[in-house]
């Protein structure tokens, strides 16, 4: 499908569904997003897992150059070895080498059926087991494995309307598990119970919920998708969107839910998001009794305990938000100098005047 | 799975298989052709359909830059939003901007089923309702739709030692369709079924051959491994490797073919390959009696009747064996001029020298 930068992203997810088919993209702010945006910044979301990132759901674009030119990629083709690959130099650019004005994006089959569960474990190690047993058993039909602290879906509980806790007991950690397929609705449930039986045999889970019905379904998707919101009653956070090798998530939430408690007892880190993509919103709500204000003071200090950590793990300071202007002295710290020198090489011969998004990213 | 780039693609694959998985990237020359290569000319093959290209299969690479700086992306990170993705800019480069040393390649669950058909249809047309179906109806099953001329099947039949006709009657097209996956054999070959059922009803197709067991799999496998080297005993030919919007598909074989024997009468188009990927090799063997050097002597004249159909169409002159030395006045031709003067400055700021694979590509 061709669409024009301004599209809202939700538009274009209808207008496929029109034709039976998925573009999987998916975010919250989809209602509102254009998929410009979404292109410049590789926009990430719920759908990453199974069908990429926005980087791979798109077969050419049209960009508006700094000088007025205009590369025109939207042959619509699945195959091109013609030289340099210049789609993906813009993509993910956040607008810094010209302004992309137009897309071919891919479309999918429509999942005919869905299953859906949320499973309690004892925290993120036998979460990770659970995932590596999911991606064997159940292989690309596993669409979602989004992790959930207690403390998260507590807030979930307490603030967001119509959310309540699924399960009998609380638990220290859920995951929310969703597999899509094109067969019968009856042959996912039946992949899904069996990899969930086979996981409590193991211990990797202590409970599970499986969605019945479509709204059922929905309400435990809701859990998920007020993580967010539901944290802004709780007072000020201070906010991380890590990523570090999946086989490292489990490592990554221990040591740097530590190293924060340490330094700050009393802090309640929230760690929820893409924990399949190995991408952590490591979110710290402050202690129940500090000011907003003292507890912000302390931003910079926790984001260098925590992308220090990231870093060792070979891991990323920005996995789905990118740069603008507010992570710029981080990428200073943490890229790789030869990337960085490369950035700023493509960036001077292309738009020389730095006419482009002045501020951002470099 | 982090490989050097000398790497045998078939170790590679037997690497993954020993741990379990699958690392799809399937050629012809597999046993011998080195990842490093695959990474530099973003390699194509069987498994482009269901994922994707070379350079899809790819979390991160290191590489040796002119000036003898490494550029080192070995996070195996699946999001990392910091930045231009530069990865992208040497894979397909075919070498021109920096050597890949080592990568980061995907695994994915192996598949523990497959369900393989050869059907017979009247042409491209119908080849190509038959593709739409097979996507909508067994979706992200269907890893295999390679087209097959009557022609081709024919040198195959006469040149390939054990291969022969599964079909009593010749027909004027084939195509080779493979679903895999990861339940029960049963369900995947109820799915094929009903799918070729159903196309056998929109007389999308006149017959089938369905493979029942691993042998005949295999069987049906070689008539399409040995098309290249079969049509060699029939004396020379005139290749291309051209992609079209997978929309234009049976356009362009009709087109292509019905041009070529205008010009020249007794020419055996020999039309096949990556259907669902648009990717076609359209290979001309020579009429039956004419010489290889007389036949030849049409090769440029060929290319322009072949590449300017399909660039009318928005296709690639080059889907995925690259430009080389051989069709460097191809890309002047066709490129994008603004596509081109981008790809002239990138070069020039990353290897002033032209240091680096000199006289490819550029």
């Amino acid at each position: 499908m061709t669409v024009e930068a301004g599209c809202i992203l939700a538009n274009i997810q209808a207008a496929a569904d029109e034709v039976d088919a998925l573009f999987p993209l998916s975010l919250a702010s989809e209602g509102s997003c254009q998929i410009g945006g979404n292109l410049s910044t590789n926009a990430g979301g719920t759908a990453v897992l199974r069908y990429g990132n926005t980087r791979d759901l798109v077969l050419g674009i049209e960009a508006v150059l700094p000088d007025g030119r205009v590369l025109n990629d939207l042959g619509g083709l699945r195959k091109n070895n013609t030289g340099f690959d210049l789609k993906h130099l813009f993509i993910g650019a956040e607008g810094t080498l010209g302004i992309i004005t137009a897309a071919v994006i891919k479309l999918f089959p429509k999942p005919t059926a869905r299953a859906t569960a949320l499973v309690a474990c004892t925290g993120p190690d036998p979460a990770l087991a659970l995932y590596a047993r999911m991606r064997g058993q159940t292989a690309d039909t596993l669409s979602t494995f989004e992790y959930i602290d207690r403390l998260g879906l507590q807030m979930v509980i307490d603030h967001a309307p119509g959310c309540s806790d699924p399960m009998a007991e609380t638990h220290p950690a859920y995951c929310l598990i969703e597999l899509t397929g094109n067969g019968a609705q009856a042959d996912l449930d039946a992949r899904l119970e069996a990899a969930l039986e086979a996981a409590y045999e193991a211990e990797e889970i202590i409970d599970a919920v499986i969605g019945a019905s479509e709204a059922q379904k929905d309400a435990l998707w809701a859990l998920r998708e007020n993580l967010s919101e539901a944290q802004k009653p709780e007072g000020a956070s201070i906010k991380h969107d890590v990523s570090v090798p999946v086989s490292r998530v489990a490592d990554f939430i221990r040591e740097a839910t530590q190293a924060c408690m340490e330094h700050m007892p009393g802090l309640r880190p929230c760690p929820f998001g893409h924990f399949g993509d190995g991408n952590l919103h490591f979110n710290l709500s402050r202690p129940v009794d500090m000011a907003d204000a003292d507890f912000l003071a302390e931003y910079s200090t926790f984001n260098r305990i925590v992308h220090d950590i990231v870093h060792q793990m070979g891991g990323s300071f920005s996995a789905e938000h990118g740069i603008g202007t507010f992570k710029r002295a981080e990428l200073r710290r943490y890229k790789d100098p030869v990337a960085l020198e490369l950035m700023e090489q493509i960036k001077a011969v292309l738009d020389p005047g730095q006419l482009m998004n002045p501020g951002k990213v470099l």
